[in-house]
């Protein structure tokens, strides 16, 4: 399948087989995250491969019990890392300065590009893969889980694994939701209608007001699922994290 | 050609034809990138499409005077955008608890995993692309020059058109100096000489030395291109802009 099939072709998935993935099959998988552009080709991410089923529970709770990391046979954490790349420049009469915000930004692109490769590349292999959000809300245990030195934050998490489900593709708000052409354009009461109109009309939308008796699809969101207070609590925590692994000192 | 090759394929193009893009192509590129996966679906990222020659030229200028910013028919600006999300919230009964940190993370993780999208699909429809990380350095000047809203920080932006070069494939770190498996597997000394071995070693790394009479390679990236005070500057730059847009009451 060409590239743009696959992609267009993406569906997250949350019921995976028990099958392992080949050696070979998961190289090609990571060989093209490796191969990702990157900021000045300094490639300053890194990869943690978590297969180890006793590992697999932890990582598991951490998640906070997503049935999906139990059952696919692979995880691959995403990191924005600058320690490989410090500690070279510390063996090269070279004097790094790269423990600030900047810095942080900087290294987490490099990982999030080749998160994306690694999804692009698993998917045209036949494999399914989802991320995983909540890597940001514990950043923090994770640093400890992984043993991650100074310099080093994980940013993203993909499950990879065999589908064993085929769900239909997921709506998306059609492109004037998303692209501007020359300058940004701002959306009315009405244009938000018009983007909104499909989602909001969709039958898996009406199901769900019911289950949580709630009016608005919005209201799922601000309520149920990303709640003001969370997103808080949790921004304080990544912050923390980000400053505690040595990326604050601007 | 498959996913895979489009993505082992990968060179970055700084010489572009003078040759336009025609519109059913860019829209695919642009349809790639929508389908991306983000978080909860919110897709709270936006594209902004720069076509117009005046505005490249502006935006040649604010990206350090780059060439390949004027030969390239397009540039596409990434930016994390909760924008449109929140009107759409306000509007449905919803109050939205998205102007802190993390949500600016969240944000920013849509918009370059769709941007990896976009860049894959380009390349396999026979185009060219090039990231800018200046975006991040001048977020501020772009948001003045996009008129971004609230809730929109650029954080990347893809350069795209038909290439003129065919430079070679870049040289990439060795699988072991990204990959970890289980848990992070810090680095000895001998562990840094061995990955940067390759690097270190290449022709046009000893040219660059030449040029620019430094004696190792990371003095290119801690004294030229990357210096620490560099770094910092901007950091507080891009921190301050955060903060303007909305995104940090946590």
């Amino acid at each position: 399948m060409n590239a743009l099939d696959t992609i267009l072709n993406h569906r997250s998935i949350r019921k995976y087989k028990d099958k392992e993935i080949p050696k070979e099959i998961l190289d090609q998988v990571l060989e093209a995250a490796i191969r990702t552009s990157t900021t000045g080709n300094m490639q300053v991410y890194s990869i943690i491969v978590t297969k180890d089923v006793a590992r697999k529970k932890e990582l598991h709770k951490l998640h906070f019990g997503q049935d999906m990391v139990l059952q696919a046979p692979v995880l691959l954490t995403f990191n924005a890392d600058f320690n490989r790349f410090n500690k070279w420049c510390e063996q090269r009469k070279a004097e790094p300065g790269y423990d600030n915000f900047l810095s942080f930004f900087t290294a987490s692109i490099d990982a999030l590009l080749a998160a994306q490769n690694a999804t692009v590349a698993a998917e045209s292999l036949g494999l399914g893969v989802c991320y995983l959000g909540t890597t940001t809300y514990q950043a923090g245990k994770l640093v400890d889980f992984f043993n991650l030195p100074q310099g080093v934050v994980p940013v993203t998490t993909l499950v990879i694994g065999y589908p064993d489900e085929k769900p239909n593709l997921v709506d998306r708000l059609p492109a004037d939701g998303v692209v501007h052409y020359e300058t940004y354009s701002d959306f009315s009461e009405k244009d938000i209608d018009i983007i909104y109109n499909e989602k909001e009309s969709l039958e898996e939308t009406k199901d769900l007001l019911k289950e949580n008796n709630l009016e608005t699809l919005a209201q799922i969101f601000t309520q149920n699922r990303y709640p003001k207070q969370m997103n808080v609590d949790f921004s304080k925590l990544f912050l923390e994290v980000i400053k505690n692994q040595g990326f604050m000192n601007q």
